[in-house]
């Protein structure tokens, strides 16, 4: 998990990936989704402090959102497309984004996944 | 904007930084952090569904939080570092976050940007 030079003040680590062949069944399944999102949160060891869901457009796609106290947890999905975008966004040296990110797309079941890493520290300049 | 080849299906931009030297007055201040969210959004050209606000630790941070139909901006601040960082994801050719991203940065006056640009669409396979 690399990028800046000297200590970390704020250590924060941003795993997020677009999801490809995705169960559209589980992509519309809104109660699914803040199971999944919630029972991450506890795998991240994030605490939560408020989940929200949208539904939005004709096609029962889904925006599910965690709130943590150490930042946040989205999943946006098309089930039409089968496909779905996941951020799992947390501060501190106590928290493991990545495990988060593994168990949300583990559940959601894509064909192909593109994950990427955003480092969100504050470096001591 | 690059990322990918062939036709979008879905398009997604995802603009994310982290701001050193940021207004400490500003990274406390709640109600400015929602107002900024909020013209933001306008911004953006995306459709305000549910904003969200929440303080954490003893230092007055605050995470304020916009879910869009176009899917989400954020705004973490850490008033003690002077740090903050910042989201606008959305998705959609109407849309236009680089424009919402850079409005949120001139209100929050850091004196370094980190910013990044994340590809969040869906291509044709």
């Amino acid at each position: 998990m690399a990028g800046g030079v000297g200590a970390r003040v704020v250590v924060g680590r941003h795993i997020y990936g677009n999801l490809y062949g995705c169960d559209p069944q589980i992509l519309r399944d809104e109660s699914a989704l803040i199971t999944i999102i919630k029972e991450a949160t506890k795998i991240a060891n994030a605490m939560l402090l408020s989940v929200g869901s949208y539904r939005f457009g004709p096609n029962g796609g889904l925006t599910v959102f965690a709130i943590v106290a150490e930042s946040h947890i989205s999943i946006h999905t098309w089930p039409e497309y089968g496909f779905a975008t996941v951020d799992v966004y947390t501060c501190g040296d106590h928290t493991d984004p990545k495990a988060a990110f593994d168990y949300i797309v583990s559940k959601l079941k894509p064909q192909k996944v593109e994950a990427f890493f955003g480092d969100r520290s504050m470096y001591k300049e």
